[in-house]
């Protein structure tokens, strides 16, 4: 069986691995406060552009995304995100169970406008109604797509007129900022939301999410906002170990050194200082480049898409008959109803996919 | 720099460890569903004797003991708990988080008893005071003190008649099951008991807590519940891995070889079935015997203790000079304010210490 | 200024009053535990023929709703509601206030429908996401539409085929059940649904609602539920005394007497049994007379409306400038922006509204 | 049966009533914005002293602590509160049901004090704590005690050294400023916390609170805060007509026509301004003079009480069998367990009790 199930169905890239491995005897104090994910939050802050950032590892996306919204609302407020956001379909109200709204709006390929998010804060008209008062969206989408520089901006500034925060949910952040696409640098995307995260789960970590939180009053006294919604891993600095396998800067190296062979530069400046190589774009590309030649193989057999992506999610329409044929060798995720004869189903790559995975399953789609 | 400061101050214990390498490149489906959990939770239900159980893999303490009271209680009950206990003293008001009261009652060497907890029960006297629907109690307690067979069914009785579920946080589980002074086994206290956990991250895994629930009512939609609050881990076979290297019972080994050279049979009959050995209690009966070496130690060098412990923890009352001289070499914790020129501090055992480092701390306070 | 606000712009009705006065002086228990409360409990249980149903009388429609949805619920759960029901609208995000989301969805006139709810229910997939458990809807509607007998029976069954329980928000329940269309009476809603309200401060009363609660494990200590809430009033029989004045049937009046001059008798049957008179249909149906005296009066002189309505809310389309007229000396809401050159208004008529102020109204529109 | 079980046996003082009644035909907008309410404010922020103050006026006094606790703490802080304190024992874990701790220490007579504050402030240590940041005590007490100007002074300096908020339940706020034994007036207690209530269910209204923000960003939104917790009343002005009819200044009445004939002047200047004369203290000092008139007569006849107090509850013990005999024609509470054959009972005074009625229990205890 070969999985292109998700981008989490294999461990630890063995990098990350070797790092755990490696400081295992070590002891450090727990909680997160260690020289490991010092670290890790200096190299973060060094990344972003953002100097005095607070930085926080989180054990999933689920509890990361709730522990900011829980953290920046107060009881009447509520948080916009597109209908098919990940806090909106994926969490099992978790948010809500904060005592918070989301507001799920009809989105466009997966994202909200700055028209849309207009809208959805003009519900909030007076003490009768939850009050909007931060957006949630994915960057890349939960659909694979991506926003410009522009549309974020947009979003931004929208945001800062309206008294909105603004929240990036990166759990693929890796695979938009390598994504051949994308224009919006790391640096940029800090600068313009209140908070985001880099997301290790689904780029090569074991576990683990590092959140950045650039607007000091949401940063105010988060570590009891983690605690008190259980997410603090007692030995904390397994993260800060990894997130520093995964983004401490290549020293030295080239650029044709640091990427496969095979890679191209798909996007020159992704952090927003020149020459960044690290072991998370490394993965992500090679997620990226795996996701492009299934999307290439699969356009050249005939199909089309369900939706149009440029990361590590490909969303072919398949015919019903070979989609059940393909299942038996292959494990994905029918990602909506047959219409028309035709099921679109959800293609992911991973850290440990390989050319030969890929050309397994085109060969089948092929004939 | 010597740690006694807690049991989670360094990684995996190395077969646990080994485990993870093993399986790393592994594909398996996320979120708990895959063949490591499975069989992990085979190996709980063959262990404590309950073979329709549910098993849970959790993340960690707070989060699963949050989640467990918020699955069990209505919105106005609450849960009964010594004014020592976890829950009330160090997770940040997570329990009330969800809606509900800690009622927290002072204990007996950290310790309930059916007397104290008929008496809070009273307090939910109609429908002006919260209900309370729960008993909350640590084994060990947080201060390292055991419930003895007889405390625990006479607690359990009282439950009973009462309508109270009786829940167990075994944190240090594996450390109560191997103490000398432990008349409890595990298949008694899995009998007895609603739920409870089997502690992992501080008996050598790298993370992670086996959540047990016999009341098939509350476990009815657990999965729902873990979702919704946020504590499903993706890659989720990493919790069934460490729970399967850390309960498989050793095949067709003797005692003898089942444990480390000089560790005495403490309970032979920790399971509740003959012969049971594996690396959970290995590393439990390591971690006693270097705690019993310390206490020995201690008590030889004239030193009294802050409460009589046959666990893990040692609490040792020391010279408030001494302390601070102490506290150069070793990292500890000062457990309570100094009284009389004299501090309580507190020193854990883990998987990773030593006979030297014991002999190290026990060389600097005696001379 | 003539008021069209709400129907809750004026006290209560005089006989609501007076029965207020009358029994002032009285000493009585608190919370709800006293002889006005039983007795108006023992008449709700005879009208709604549920002879063991729960009865609650509640301080107003949001406590009422929270409460219920809350006592209902299980953590993960969520209640499917209208797009424009009350609890999406205008409560604040209260209910999520206590954990669970309210699926909202684009209904018909304001209603759910039960394609409308199946479809929501397949968004509980898995334990990924929320679980639909319950079903709230308004009788009449946000919007003054109705249900019939067979929409809310397709609904009701659907709810047992699908396990949701069915909650009716009753705010206006007395306007529907007299209005000229409705063919559902008290005693056939109340048999479909688990609990429901019979809204007092819309239909008369100075303020509270009364639960009636089918469902007896819905029922169970729910008295703890509105306590823990905030919701539990003092002195609780206010509530009983005006529901007595409200509810008691009129011994020996017949048909004509019973009802105000002019009134038709639209519903031969609103409560199921023959005859039922009382001063809570008797303001409904003067409610809905001068409702019908404006709707009829609007058509005549030309109006459209927003929606179709037969209860004692009317939404009139008209022109900007007269609206804007009209509110010199007219108090009311618009409704909805203005569209085409006209803006939906609406109009409610209460217990206090008179045909010289209706026909004031007209006068000014017809010019 | 003659009722000394509670202030709220009765319905509204007549003047209140006469308010209720006269008012009841007018039209105005509801929720509280309206100009009974808008008066009924700027009388309190002229008795205050407090020009700036928001006012809201709450449905009872659950209702109004939770919301103030909700309003003004983050997720992960909790109110500290004296054991016998309303939130902690009387009212069903309200407020843990919005997430937050109450504190419960033992008090002192019912009473906090700042060496107890402090305490239980440091148990806030890191973030594995949850935090106290909010200090609620009630004045009386809920065994009818006081705080001296001295003892409020001191925890309000205390509360300001460690940035603790401070709020004040004043259920009976009446019968405290009237008290023989009060030396704190209105404008000092407004003066030195944050919020406090003036209660109006005990002291002679049909229901409602006024509740008193000192503080701008606790007050920031409060409104919707309301709505959220499900506390907004839809004819709201029933409210502020209530709180004119009981506080509204008598204009030109002198001193001993204001007061009933009996009335000593108990505290010249409970206001904090001189010659205040209106419903409110008129109802307070009558509930007041009964409630002297019984402490007199019980102590003359020999009794001894459970806690000392100089407000309208008391508590005198009494040899069982006596309490048996008169259970029989006098509807009060037994207060706690029977001890050494003496049963603590509770006796309060209303606006509505007379000297006949305490002067019958009286005659019945001195036989």
């Amino acid at each position: 069986m070969i999985y292109f199930r998700s981008d989490y169905s294999q461990g630890a890239h063995p990098k990350v691995l070797e790092a755990l491995n490696a400081t295992n005897p070590e002891h450090t104090d727990g909680y997160g406060i260690d020289p490991h994910c010092e670290h890790a939050a200096a190299i973060i802050r060094e990344m972003t552009g953002l100097p005095d950032c607070g930085v926080h590892f989180m054990t999933g996306g689920t509890s990361c995304n709730v522990t900011v919204i829980a953290a920046a609302l107060r009881p009447y407020e509520s948080v916009i995100a597109a209908r098919t956001a990940h806090i909106y379909v994926h969490e099992t109200g978790a948010v809500e169970g904060t005592g918070h709204r989301v507001t799920a709006v009809p989105g466009v390929n997966g994202k909200l406008t700055a028209e849309l998010i207009r809208e959805a804060y003009r519900e909030g008209e007076d003490e009768h109604t939850a009050m909007p008062r931060m957006v949630y969206l994915s960057q890349p989408t939960e659909t694979g797509t991506l926003y410009s520089r522009m549309e974020m901006q947009s979003i931004a500034t929208l945001c800062r007129e309206l008294g909105l925060l603004l929240y990036v949910d990166g759990a693929r952040l890796g695979s938009a900022l390598c994504s051949a696409e994308n224009d919006l640098s790391l640096q940029e995307l800090a600068g313009l939301c209140d908070a985001f995260y880099i997301g290790g789960t689904k780029n090569g970590a074991l576990f683990g999410e590092a959140l950045v939180i650039r607007n000091q009053e949401l940063n105010d006294h988060f570590r009891w906002m983690i605690k008190h919604q259980g997410g603090m891993l007692a030995k904390g600095r397994l993260l800060g170990v990894q997130f520093e396998a995964l983004l401490a800067p290549y020293p030295g190296r080239t650029d044709a050194q640091s990427i496969e062979a095979g890679a191209e530069m798909l996007c020159p400046d992704r952090v927003g200082i020149n020459e960044y190589r690290c072991l998370y774009f490394d993965i992500a590309q090679h997620e990226n480049r795996l996701a492009d030649r299934l999307r290439k193989g699969l356009r050249e057999a005939g199909f089309r898409f369900y939706c149009e992506t440029s990361t590590n999610q490909v969303f072919p329409l398949l015919p019903a008959a070979l989609v059940e044929e393909l299942e038996k060798d292959f494990f994905f995720h029918r990602w909506a109803p047959e219409q028309d004869g035709l099921i679109p189903i959800r293609l992911v790559t991973g850290w440990g996919t390989t050319e030969e995975e890929v050309d397994a399953f085109l060969g089948r789609v092929q004939t």
